[in-house]
């Protein structure tokens, strides 16, 4: 498939690694047509990887993951363009994350709205769909990190477009993930962040998971 | 032990039908001396059980339980009196949701404070000890309800608070609750309900509970 990845940081790096690792054409999208982590990740991966804007990386791709950091991802979806994402399955994995105040980071949306859900009233045409936010960026690709059975959930309001990336899903290795139904379940998996990094400086460690027991 | 347990709802019912049973003198308390919830319930459980106001199940109580909504804790712990709360290890297990608006309930306080942190300002000299908001009040009492290993925290600026209150959760069933360290843990806590929620709305049933996977 083609995929455009939005966002050079360290979850569109490990995600764009593994998705062409997994043989898939990948562009990573930045702001500038030449960020140099861009270029270099592009290097770096084979003939199927290239770089380019956000627009370019937007129009590229049949599906395309915002690895843009959640506080300014409109933002950047805008910079990406309407056009260019129109239609398309859209992988939000972002976290609205505000360090400006030190640690532990606040989030700049919760409780009656969520980045997911911000991003699909901004692109209706969008097939937004809610995932991986909730574990570590080395997780996300490699969920044998962490022993035993633990889970990643979806949400979104296109069956099809769930259906689509928990596929993506299953080629990282995880099996059946827990669909919260619609975009508005952003809000949920968002806001578990505040106690994704509770745990985070409890362990010192990012190797852990929240596993749903029934 | 002697246990003030504030409230009359089914959270307080359940936790003070469970202390009673378990052997502890158990007052609970309401807004008013002759609530017939609480008298209702102190009739149902035995000699040690009664029922009184919130200052009188503050007062009674060597420990107590805070088992009124989030959104109005603050308000009935005024009630109960800085006094007869004053150095006692308070169990808080609240969660600030407003239902006023109709389901997902949102809260009332979260991001940049908690509950938790606001009853220990409110009241610097006790104990506060933030636990067993993140499961359902059946399972509280029962952690056998859901199969296998599963987690609840606590957090609390008193360790010797918290041991005291991991002792009452090993009496529930609880082994090795999660330490989150000190009240302001809460905010992660209390942050996790709407996605708790969002799963009691797709499974329709409240036997699930988190588990951290390490």
């Amino acid at each position: 498939m083609r995929i455009g990845v939005l966002g050079t940081g360290e979850v569109g790096n490990r995600l764009a690694t593994k998705l062409a690792s997994l043989g898939h054409e990948v562009k990573m999208g930045s702001r500038t047509a030449n960020n140099p982590k861009a270029v270099e990740w592009a290097k770096a991966n084979g003939p199927k990887a290239s770089a380019g804007t956000f627009a370019d990386a937007a129009k590229f791709g049949e599906l395309v993951f915002n690895c843009t950091s959640g506080a300014v991802s409109l933002e950047a979806l805008k910079m990406a363009g309407a056009a260019n994402l129109g239609g398309k399955v859209l992988v939000d994995v972002s976290n609205p994350l505000d360090f400006s105040k030190g640690m532990p980071p606040t989030l700049t949306v919760c409780n009656t709205d969520s980045v997911g859900e911000q991003i699909q009233r901004a692109f209706p045409s969008v097939k937004v769909v809610k995932t991986l936010n909730t574990v570590a960026n080395t997780l996300m690709v490699n969920p044998k990190m962490v022993p035993g059975q633990h889970d990643v959930f979806v949400c979104g309001n296109d069956a099809k477009a769930k259906s689509t990336v928990a596929g993506i899903l299953k080629s990282f290795g995880w099996q059946d993930p827990i669909d919260l139904g619609d975009i508005t379940g952003s809000r949920g998996v968002e806001m578990i962040l505040p106690l994704w990094i509770r745990l985070m400086m409890t362990y010192q460690n990012p190797a852990f998971n929240f596993k749903i027991a029934r």
